[in-house]
């Protein structure tokens, strides 16, 4: 049985699925381009709940309910969900939510995750992590840093060799994770390409499914790095001795192409990468972009709400 | 104000609108691949209908109105069609109805345009063009190759000096062409790149739209030469001094990477390209990659199906 391979284009396209159900949101609920670029003075002068950067201000308030509505899209839902059943779907989100369960999973075997900041809250005998807009939320232990994560590794494998559970609330992973439809879904990142790229592959072919990336992107709005991902992914399936995927290849000419040159410094100087770098976590950046310097490979468990190593 | 510059999926993808509309279609009615790559011999071995390789004898035979049906698909109707009212549509077939028609253009300022070989047929003091899975259909006067048309360019031209009218068939590209929805679509091709960058560009300004390009593709299957066609009109608009093109830049490096090492060789090898080369067309596929070696835009006249010189 040959495998072929896709890309889906739905979460950021303008006038494809997955925008086409979000068109009626004002682009200002979608904030986190706005916050990145904000001038911290100007924001400050302006704290109408209207003003996408007051959300930088927000995460320092107890509404956290108010948080979560406005800083994300909401997940497809019911009959709108993509139907990728007869795929093995590989979710890329590089920066950084991907890149922080690679690095979790490194550490503990499961991570729960949510969208939902009050849902983290409430999680029992957890290490909490996550941010809105590249901002820790005060409340939580971590931000979506793995570079942080990295420092505070032993202390993390040792809260949860005492039972203890890991949380990651993220906005845009969540929501592609919840709108598709598969028993096979993957975390992708750079970090574990090659070790994703085989399990993906060998379970293509035991189950006679077909492969899609899906790249996560911000709210609609198109991310470069998350594509870049996913051509890293594809090559380390094509490298694969003896795969059988032939008839995609012409298609996946322009994916290829992002990484014919110099990858990293696209994604160094893509919107996410220059605005994470501007709110100093240069190094978070500079660890995604790190090829297969993990060896796990997460796999979504939607029923329970976490990502697991396989 | 502004310009925003993107890309339709729609023609090729797998899980997007145009296919979603043609999926139940079997996957042998969409023939010009098979047919490039059948082999001769054991495609006269089985002339039952439902082979695709068929359609290669078919042209010789008088049943044009089966041969219209199996050869392609149709285009959206009604309230399926993509609506681009709000955006200045390129729609680009590089190999070789664009090519053809940018051709055409240079000698005549009208080409009727017909997804039907029987309305060819019927057209009223016309020169007759066009053909069925890369080969000429025997009652008309030429193929769908620029190369034929330049080399008869004289005669066509005291033709039409005469009072003629030339009329071309084409599958994907008419197919395209009639289903979106704008008043302002245009031909695109290689060959008229620059010229039709520049036109669309202060089309857009001008009428304060936004620009979408749409590779025809081939029966739902990815053209890469559609594709870098694309690319190649997009770098042209880029280069026009004081362009007010920000915000879409990210989303365009895919489409602008294939255009980064060598794209002729890409479109050389690409399905269609061999498939031509394979039916001694070569000439003609190392005509359609020379960049802005025409100077006119073709500009759709949907109510009156023909393509005019702007």
């Amino acid at each position: 049985m040959s495998v072929n391979i896709y890309i889906d284009h739905n979460f950021y396209d303008h006038n494809a699925y997955g925008y086409e159900n979000h068109k009626n949101i004002k682009s200002d609920d979608c904030c986190i381009e706005d916050s990145y670029n904000s001038n911290s003075e100007s924001s400050k002068n302006n704290l109408s709940v209207n003003n996408p950067n007051d959300l930088v201000y927000l995460t320092n308030s107890k509404d956290l309910s108010k948080l979560d509505h406005v800083s994300q899209y909401a997940p497809l839902k019911g009959e709108d969900r993509i139907d990728y059943s007869n795929y093995c779907a590989i979710v890329i989100d590089v920066l950084r939510a991907s890149t922080t369960i690679s690095t979790l999973l490194e550490l503990y075997d499961k991570v729960y995750i949510t969208n939902s900041i009050e849902k983290t809250m409430n999680f029992p005998n957890s290490i909490k992590m996550g941010e809105r807009n590249g901002i820790k939320i005060d409340e939580f232990d971590y931000g979506n840093s793995p570079i942080e994560i990295l420092k505070d590794k032993n202390k993390i494998i040792d809260f949860t060799k005492n039972g203890g559970n890991l949380v990651l609330t993220t906005t845009n992973g969540t929501r592609v994770l919840n709108s598709i439809i598969s028993d096979d879904i993957y975390v992708g990142s750079i970090n574990t390409a090659e070790a994703v790229a085989k399990e993906v592959y060998n379970t293509a072919v035991e189950k006679d499914k077909d492969i899609v990336l899906i790249p996560s992107h911000r709210c609609g709005d198109f991310a470069i790095e998350d594509y870049i991902g996913a051509a890293i992914i594809v090559e380390n399936i094509l490298k694969i001795p003896g795969h059988n995927i032939t008839n995609q290849l012409e298609q996946l000419i322009p994916l290829r192409s992002t990484i014919k040159f110099d990858w990293k410094n696209t994604i160094l100087n893509s919107k996410s990468g220059q605005g994470l770098r501007d709110r100093g976590y240069s190094y978070d950046v500079l660890y995604s972009v790190q090829e297969n310097i993990c060896n796990n490979v997460g796999k979504y468990n939607k029923k329970e709400s976490y990502i697991y190593k396989v």
